[in-house]
């Protein structure tokens, strides 16, 4: 059987929270942990989405914390499946901050999530290839495979010199 | 000074909840509570992006609950400005729930916030006009009078003679 | 088998709750969403009581903040049921806020809520009918016809010509 | 200026709660900790409403859990002061655990939970006499005393030879 | 079958918490039941390593509360097991507060935690015994006597005439 | 002024933590967001000590999660820094998972973290240099700079020509 291809659009999430006292550090801003909490939640329904099935969290990639988001401002999350490998999915997710009231848009983060599908044997279950229509799209379809292999090297589980997609990061041939 | 008028789509609000276990009942199905909180949540940031202001809930009217979401599933909820009436605006929220690795959706409800624009002195402030472009933001545009006059007659605030626009839901002549 | 019928005391609910910081939105006031869901729990305990059943919410009517409630205050909620219809419920909710140091109770709102008694088999059972006593519960007892219709007629579930209950709240023949 | 007494009613608590999945343990039933939790804010309440001030909790005393309370199951509890200390109170909170549906009540456990009036200067200040009214509450205002006594003792605070009142416990003559 | 002995360092817990705003009371400083709550969890995990078993709360002693924990402070708790009696375990718990930018540490409070350890049948089941190493392990060993007889008496479950280990505290020959 | 050098002995922070239901999964495992939230606040805690300065989190690294952690089980954190950067910190971070009852430990997984330090005019401050004193605080002291030059060039803020550590990982010669 073969999975027919999906597109980033079908499984796309938006996810809309306000910032409660509870999610903040002792300077009234949104702690990172919390950040990255409901990142995985909105990520994870994503990939659900694309798979059709339940997912489990593999990694996530390098994430960088920039402008703080204040008690009351408003998360705005969007998140993105950008390619599959066989069982495993990469999103991409983006987080932007908004002061409500005031009406400004701050960027925040990004990130990017691996999930992998599991089926009811609770083993991992193919999942349908990504179909790219935009060109962002398309950008991260390929980029995805660089930080793949990234990801493998990081985890000591490839080595350094079969990494071909990944050394055009820092030789830019 | 007066107030530019705003579309609907620019304060339309999108959140995305995963029902997790807390938020059930004996059933493992979302508590109506529970799901009403989540869309007052979402309602509410609606409310300050259309009038540019914090504000305050005023009312919610009548809910009714029909399909149980189970544990697991997706929460989908859309909030749009129907009508402004000085400070205070009224919000309509749509919810749908999913079986995201089945990709089932199923209507689940719906319901009518009211919000109150509030200023840095605490007191309510002036919003903006809505002005509604497809058919359904001008039929809930013009819905929005007789619900108020029953939200008013209901709390004891209007004659139901007055209520004119009220009778017309149940003498539809 | 005929269920005995039993008094609005029999089930009444008292729950008391201190609004912690998680509970409020910017200006330090329990949030209208926030309180609903206490309400929602605090009614359905009434009922489960009611009708020695589980139960799920089926709806909530109408209701309207007035007074904010503000962080650190006491929250004092009085659930009584009205009426039984069949397998479902009808339960007012009564919400009085405290300044607990201060000794000062105010008003704060109140609401319908409706429950359906469930069975084993996942289908409604039917309820004990409400056998009211005082004055007060003969006047809840009586008004509930006319909310049990305005309630179907909001749904769409009975022709407003047909609500004759309802009518005398606004024709008061 | 002298404060005016107050019996145990003015200021006894009610509340109420539903045992919720995040409340229990890996045997779906309600921890110990939680518990404690719920009966601190509800005794506090009840010592809010007597001193008419802010209080912090300075201790409790020995608390035994006997029978599981289960997911789903409600926690009735019921806080009375039973005697005041200059600055502190004592008061004695009562737990039954009920199974809604079923209409089962089995007593659950009890606790003296003792706290401390604030002033607006972060001092203890004096607060109202206790004038109990009842046989039970009259028993409860005596044996204060000598639970007092096993505080202090314990604490370190009082010699055993001088906790006159306690020995009655040991040597009941 | 015999259970071969385990010392107090084999399951000995160590738990940091960071005070979070939904902690606290009207002083932003960590409620009494909440530190209950989170000693609880501490000491149950001590309990199930020595038992290596799940375990229940069987009660807590006296417990007195004596600096306030702000938010924002972090707790450091440590949960070390003093002697076992068949199928329960007394545990003790040592809290200290700590303004972790400041660098100051402050004795908190401490409590006695027992719990019984049950089995896969819902009895309970046989715990090894506690060996202790150093000279503040013993003590505490032997102390459990005493403590052990304080609960048993004032749970009514022990005649205060054979309580003998109990009555050296107080007449301390 | 210079600030003394600290050992990473000195900051160490344990954490241990419960699985509860509202942490984890339909799979019933802890989320992989949830876990995130707690390594956060972990490593916050040690960066607090590191530095007796408040923190905010600037970045986490790739973090993969391997073996899931169910329900019940027990999380062991261990966090410890590795390295000082003028007003940064990187912060190291392993977590074991640990069925009590059965006493299994099963290593999870470890992350990055990197936190700034923040005085009281909401600006950077300085941060003691870290003295390592074990072989394997030495290897995280010196692969440190590796890991620092991968985030700036993942973050656009570095050219990969000019990283020359992190050309070590890729080229071992």
């Amino acid at each position: 059987m073969t999975l027919s291809k999906k597109t980033p659009k079908e499984s796309q999430v938006i996810k809309t929270e306000l910032v409660l006292p509870n999610d903040t550090n002792t300077f009234n801003n949104l702690m990172g942990g919390r950040l990255l909490h409901l990142m995985d939640i909105c990520s994870a329904i994503c990939a659900q989405r694309h798979s059709g099935s339940v997912v489990v969290t593999a990694s996530v990639d390098n994430v960088s914390f920039s402008q703080p988001i204040a008690l009351g401002e408003v998360v705005n999350m969007k998140a993105t499946v950008t390619r599959a490998f066989k069982s495993s999915m990469e999103v991409f997710i983006e987080v932007t901050a908004e002061d409500a009231p005031g009406g400004v848009l701050k960027p925040s983060n990004s990130a990017y999530f691996t999930f992998v599908a599991v089926g009811d044997d609770n083993k991992p279950r193919p999942v349908p290839e990504v179909e790219p229509e935009t060109e962002e799209e398309k950008a991260q379809h390929a980029g995805a495979l660089r930080r793949r292999q990234l990801r493998l090297v990081l985890a000591g589980r490839m080595k350094p010199d079969e990494a071909k997609e990944l050394k055009s990061i820092f030789f830019d041939e």
